[in-house]
Parts: C-alpha cells; structure tokens; sequence
C-alpha cells in the first residue's frame, strides 16, 4: 500500500486498487486528486503487469464530485492563470481522468457506496464494471446548483447506457437513483452486501484474472472504440487483426487444451 | 391564448404550451401545420424567457400523423411545384420539425392521449420527456400502408430510444404499443389518469423551471449533441467550455447558497 | 430444397430458408461455409423475389462457432497463402457475413435452438429478429480461450443492442445467457416451443410477407444506415428521399385503400 497525495494505491498479484483517500471532505475531488489520478492512470496505459483496476473511496461514500471550495492544484502555472484559465483546466483535467479511464486497456471496477456525486458519477460510469452496496447513491445536482448536466463526459456516458430519454429525465430532474433504481437502468454489474463493495469488487477482479489478459485487454479497447466507430466494417477491421494476433500466442494454445480438457485454463500472457 | 392558424399557443410564465388543433381530423398534420410549427420552434431558438415548451393535442388524440389527402400548403411556391417536388417538400418539413424540437434550446414535453401515430410519433419521441395517459398507443402503420418506417427522424429516433433489436420489431411489424409496453420499453417519463396528460405535463414543466434556465438548456444541448459526437472527447470539449462559463453566473453562487443552507434556490437566469 | 456445400437452401414463396448444416459438428463455421453463406447474401442483394430470409442451423444447435480445427477453404489461393494471412482472411470472411447480413435488404429472422456459440452469436445479433426455443444458449467463450470478445462484429452488435455496461460484463466473463437471461436483455423478439423455434419463424416471415415489400426492405435499410448516421439531418434526407418514391407506387394506393376499408391490404410489389 502506497499514497499519492490524497490516492491509496494498493498493488495486489495483477490488481491495482486505486482509493479516493480524502474521507473527511467524501472524497471530494479538487486539482490535486485529479491529477494524481491522471497520473496513475497514464502509467497504467504501458502498465503490462496490472491485469485489472478497482476504484473505490475511503470512508462512508465513493466521491462527493468536484471540490468547489478546493484549492487550485500544486502546479506553478495554476498559480499564474486567471480565473478562467483555471476554472476550465480543473473541469478539463477531470474530464480527462474520465476519458482515460476508458482508454487504459485494463478493465476497471468501480466499488461503491454511499454518495456516487457530480464528477463522481462520472467516474463511476466510464469505469467497465460497478459493484454497489446498498448504501450506494448516484447524485446529479447539476441543474439544482446553476451547472448543466453534461460534466466530465457526463453527457456521453449517460445516454449511452441509459437510453437518451431516461438521460433527460435523470438529468434535467437532477433525479437521486436508489441501487434498486441504478440496477433497473443497468448501471449495476453486482449487488454487494452493506460494506462489502470493495471485497465484492476484489472477487471480480480475481474472476477476470482467471481470463485471457491478451483477450480482455483487447475487448475493452474495442468494446470502447466500438462506440466512436464510424460504422460496422470499421470495427471489423480492427477486430480482424486483433483476433489474428491471438492464434499467435501460446495462450490460445492452452485455452483450447484446456476447453477440451473440461478444465479451467492458465494463462501466463505469452 | 392565441391561435396561428392550426396552433394553439398558450404562452405561461415560462412555459409555451403548442396544442395541434385540428380535433375533428385527430389532429393530422397537414403541410400548413407542419409549417406553422415549423415557424414557432424557430422563434424557441432566440426565445430567452420560453424555459420549457409542452407539445399536445386537442380533442381525443395526439395526432392521427400525416394528412396524405390533406393540402400542399400555404405557399404561392408549392402551387407551381410537380407532384414529386411537393411530395418530397411535405414529408422534409415534418422532419425538419423534428429535427428542430430537439435543437431548440428548451425541454419539450409531450402530453399524450389516444392515437399518437406516423408523424406523431416522431415528433412525440423528438420531445425530450413524454407524459402519458392510459388512452395513449402509438401507431405505425407503415409497412402496411406501402410506406417506409423511416418517417421524418423515426428510424434515427427509435433504434437510440429502444434499441435497435426491438426497433425492428416494431416497425416491420406495424406494432402498435399501448401505453404499457411503450412504458416498459422505456419510452415514457411519467404516467398520468385519463386527461389529465396535459396536467402532468404542466407540473413537470413547473417542477423544470425551478431549475437554473442556463444548466437545463446546456444540458439539452449537450445531451443532443452528444448523440452525433464523433467520441468522448468531442463531447468533454463542448462539456468543459459550458461548464466553465457557468461559474461566472450569478445563478451558480445562488445555486450553491442554497444547497449549502438546505433550501430551493431561486434562479434569475443571470 | 437445394445443397451448396454445407448449406440448405429452401425457397419458398418469397423467403428463403438457410440451413448450416453440419449437424455433426453442431454447424461449426469452416472456411467453406463462410464462404458459401457469403455467396448467397450477395446473390440475395439482387434477388427481388424473396422478401425474407430466415436463418437456422440443423440438429441440436444453431451454431457451435468457428471450426478452428477446420479446413482453409476450398480455394486455390488459400493453400499458397501463410498462416497469418490465412487465419485473417478466414475471420474477415466471417466478420463480412455479419456485415452482409445487415447490408442484404431483406429481414433476416434468427431461428434458435441449443448452442450459439462464438461466432455463431455474432451472426445471430446481425438478424433482424430472432426466434428462440428454451433449449438456445448464448455462448461468448473467448477470454477464456486466449481470443477477444471482439469477434466478427461483436463488439459493434452487443453494445448496440444490449448498452455497453452490459456488453462488457457479458464479453470479459465469458458469461452464458439462457433464453431467458437473453430475453430480458431485448435480445429474443419470440420465444417458442422446445423444437418449433424453426416453425415459428416461418409463421413470423409469413406476417412480414403480408407487409409492403419496399416498406420493409427500405426500413431495414434505413435502420441499418442509423446506427452509422453522422446525424439526425443525414438520416432525414436519406428517409425523405425514399418516403417521397413511396408515394408514385401502386402498394400505397392499395395500402391506403384496405386501411380504409379496414381489410388487410395485398401488396404485389409494384
């Protein structure tokens, strides 16, 4: 277990838990962690020993959203802009951290509970998978606070798992969705046990550890270039030299045997 | 209350109620009320003080869909036209109004009952929130008609709001949909008692506009945009620009006393 | 009831039924299968007698997948080519039926029973609709075998049709769908009886042969076009154009005609 700044990262045997560490404020996330969290998630992106990624927040809630009050991040160029300046790179870099939660090649597991708030909801949503206890709330205050609903990809992911109609109507009404409510929408991969999110999220990540790394990576990149693909021949040719490739492993090789064999494969990513 | 020709216009403190009134045809949509609606969104383009629109019918249905024994329309144009033109004309303006209820800047609810067919349903799913009461089934009729069920935006609408699955369900089948089965294929926000649709509608539009004008507009805009954006970061570009200029409102500080203190903000739209 | 190669071909008044059938090897997909399937969906791009196309497998199962122990198709070429360039030529070949599938301007009905395996899934999402019997099971074996769930267009259908949140929890567990499970998804547009899952496809293809046949091939069509429509304004020109030439044909005035009349219209196409 390590920190950076107001992260816990925790390295497990192909396991990255990232933790939202500042449980006083409910993970509130100013400059500081958002940048921290870019920065892991960009070593990550040439990360070839973490398998799968968990995300979770210390304390009684996942993440309360944007820390308006917070400070303005540890850089010297924060210092020098205007308020502007700094007010768009804070959103942008948040922003970011959603995108590139996408775009790293591991899987990522949200663990939640309690408030999943603002830019918080956005976090959770570009991750892969969500693992919700009961205590688990999504919170989109926007309208009610003088902001619009589309924040740090807010907008994209919604209406993409959601269904557009049901989007305005959580958006616009800055709705409060229940676990029972985010389970009928189909934002909710497993259901935990009050407190358990995190083990619950760690019994999956030890599920998809059984599997193919080449074969996960690969899905979740063409999973996700699959919705900015221009059409459906696009996307077969890119699922046509990444399918190949596969026939080149020794892992393929023991998938099969193990297939035919009726037992549960090892795969050593060779 | 004012007429413009086949519209009902009923403007309210920052709401425009538009009634299709042609109740002894069920409200068909001839090339004159596709045109007058037409010009009525376009004013909702520049319209600051419009915060929501509602969009019913009167008499006992919505709207019977496209008047094909109705007229060419107004204009002196469409008289010299060839058929062809004239049809190609009629069916582009009631798609265009399609297009145009979702690119006004305001939330558009439907009020619904009884028929809402061909046309109308289009328009009904261009709306953003749709309020309905038990009478209300969608009709579309076209495949047994001789005609295409991509109609004025309903191939484009139906596949993002059900699925494209159940989409061609639907539409190969003429299938109508009661007030049910629309329900739980996610296409209606509120249910409403018999007549009362447009009561529904009402409260929702009260409850919208206590909201901040300058977040359900964007929120509109972004959510529409979002589903022609090429990817993530097209979307978290126009996100993070509109977020920004939020925080040099006036509505934000109020937005945000008023979360803190517990209470409704109330919101001036500065 | 004509062979080409592996496959059955029975044509019928107006729909053309398509058999895999190796029922020895739960119709695994060879090379020559492929190649066959692909040959009758191109011939079927021009074939104007036949309005619908319905899909099966014949024995215990729909399809079993990619026979990866098979042959490398019965072409000269393919013997001189390396491996790499032989296993990729035999997966596009596949991922082109998925395409053509979708690109052939008949619907397509699904009739599924027992295992869909693999690729066989892919070609069962690429139909329009699909019947299924309470022995069929969705099978997505391909991180546990080394391969991606990127797999001749999977990863473009499955989100599409079921949103991504749920496409990714099915690809990166290797998870099984019975009926039931795919049915709650919006996967399955009938269910039938153990063993008449072929049965009831050919009662559902004899409802569309009562449609418009350029009502039905034009909304495929469209459908189609939607999911890789820039935006709503390209999918309305391309519904008007082809609503506008439904107006100069014979099927409308009969359609409009028995709809008033309140009888079932007799298309002839014209």
């Amino acid at each position: 277990m390590s920190e950076r700044g107001s992260l816990l990262l925790d390295r497990r045997d192909g396991v990255l838990v990232i933790t939202l560490n500042r449980p006083d404020r409910l993970n509130a996330v100013d400059a500081a962690v958002s940048e921290e969290m870019l920065a892991v998630l960009n070593e990550l992106m040439l990360d070839r020993r973490t398998h799968v990624v968990v995300l979770t927040g210390a304390g009684r809630g996942f993440c309360s959203g944007m820390d308006i009050q917070g400070g303005d991040g540890p850089g010297d160029a924060a210092q020098q802009e205007g308020r502007a300046q700094r007010l768009y790179g804070g959103i942008a870099v948040g922003g970011e951290v959603t995108a590139r939660l996408r775009e790293i090649p591991q899987p990522v597991i949200a663990a939640l509970h309690g408030p999943v708030a603002g830019m918080g909801v956005s976090w959770a949503l570009a991750c892969d998978l969500r693992v919700a206890d009961p205590t688990t709330r999504f919170v989109v205050p926007f309208t009610d606070l003088g902001l619009s609903g589309g924040d740090c990809g807010l907008s994209w992911l919604l209406p993409r798992l959601v269904g557009p109609g049901r989007a305005a109507d959580i958006l616009y009404r800055a709705k409060r969705l229940s676990v029972e409510e985010a389970d009928a929408l189909g934002l909710i991969t497993e259901r935990a046990e009050e407190g358990k999110d995190l083990e619950a999220a760690l019994a999956l990540a030890e599920e998809l550890l059984q599997r193919s790394p080449y074969g996960l990576r690969r899905t979740k990149e063409l999973l996700n270039a699959s919705l900015d693909a221009p059409g459906l021949r696009q996307q077969l040719i890119a699922e046509t030299g990444i399918q190949t490739v596969a026939f080149f492993t020794e892992d393929l090789v023991e998938g099969l045997s193990a297939t035919l064999a009726k037992r549960r494969p090892t795969f050593k990513n060779r």
